[in-house]
């Protein structure tokens, strides 16, 4: 099952199912085919605003969880998670047009499966951390290296506004692969490709480490990591990231 | 005017005013002084349990704001604002007992003023910074030194659960000196000292740094560094944070 929220043609907020057959393959869109179902009321997907699948009070993003990204950005292997930050004023939805900072040399994409929790967690050890998963989405942590190579936290870096595009779905962990595919394109070409069963830290690990610091709220994500090819972004971009199980996430990017 | 947040004997939520006069020296107390007014009532602060001032949904932090403690942590003045971040889970009230995170060798203390909004507030001048604050407050930054210093972004080290007690009121602009003292007693001992009037970067410049890149909402916090004089916490320890003008945040510590 793959929950949606959406804003319907009426302008109700709606929370309801996804309902179309996730392909492995993208077919870049311009018009798009999902189907959103609501009690028994079917909606097409261009005639609904898709929002954000959560309201995270905080976004935990993971750093260099794939090898081959680790040796991209040339950095070592870290010996536990490399974690920060995405507060709440980076959330963008499904399909919403964003607009980067201003006068930067180079904003990149980053394809990534994020996790959302469903119920407070404090101290979730790896064999009881699916418990607190309501499932998957697809998340674009989106990265103004400009700022980011300069500064020691990645604030302006990795938390300017819109930042991190989310959804269309929440995936239950069930309809997922273990080794599920994560992809990005831009305007249709393949720029990262690589699967869940790559990761340093598998999903269940991160939880334990992060909710040994932290309580994670519902709703709460957890972004876990990118893989190699990651790229910058350019004024007119369309730039999808699928998940194989959850679907993709679309937006078109402004440079001003 | 001193806007606080409370729960009455009978336990309800309200917003009142804080009507005792803020001395400019500390008194350590073992009970409190404090008289809130809601409405025609007045309660003691011994009979209530003063809350976060604010609900924020981040609190950006800035680092090495006073030359001293750039000095003291060996870093050099930096030529923008150091920016890193605090989440909601972090949030702890004035007179919280607050237990540390176990096995850490040392957790320090920083004395900060903090920076409550009153308003959606994005691209704001420092000409027209203050039109967005609503007041001023009492933060102190606890820092859990064992992972802030093997780590990128100052995750585990300064966002873990409590680690920003805040409060205990919201001091109108016009009751808090442009040279406000900044100070810190640990148990009764005076450990840091210092005065706004010593701000590398000023609450307007802060203001209009953070906002070219994110969103700040109302209720949300900047809190803008600490003097020199960290210092670890011990178990057991009383620690005060004061502000001219706002009054003074106390919380007991537990290091398991």
């Amino acid at each position: 099952m793959r929950l949606v929220r959406f804003r319907d043609p009426a302008g109700n907020v709606r929370r309801g199912e996804w309902t179309d057959t996730p392909g492995e393959e993208i077919v870049s869109r311009e018009s798009y085919g999902g189907r959103l179902a609501f009690d028994s009321e079917t909606f097409a997907e261009d005639d609904v605003d898709v929002l954000p699948p959560s309201d995270p009070s905080k976004i935990v993003c993971v750093g260099l969880n794939y090898a081959d990204h680790a040796a991209e950005r040339d950095k070592e292997i870290p010996d536990r998670p490399m974690l920060f930050l995405k507060t709440p004023n980076t959330v963008a939805a499904h399909r919403e047009a964003i607009t980067l900072p201003a006068g930067k040399k180079r904003v990149d994409h980053e394809a990534e499966l994020a996790v959302v929790i469903s119920e407070r967690a404090r101290n979730v050890s790896r064999e009881s951390a699916m418990d607190v998963v309501r499932g998957f989405t697809c998340l674009n942590d989106v990265s103004n290296r400009d700022d980011q190579d300069r500064e020691q936290n990645w604030v302006r870096g990795k938390a300017f506004d819109k930042a991190a595009p989310i959804g269309p779905v929440i995936a239950k962990p069930e309809v997922v692969p273990d080794d599920a595919a994560v992809r990005l394109r831009v305007n249709g070409d393949l720029r990262q490709e690589s699967s869940r069963d790559q990761f340093i830290f598998t999903v269940p690990a991160l939880i334990e480490e992060i909710t040994q610091y932290m309580t994670l709220e519902p709703g709460d994500v957890i972004s876990t990591g990118t893989p190699s090819g990651v790229g910058p972004i350019t004024d007119g971009d369309r730039v999808e990231v699928e998940v194989e199980g959850v679907g993709t996430l679309s937006n078109t990017f402004r440079v001003p």
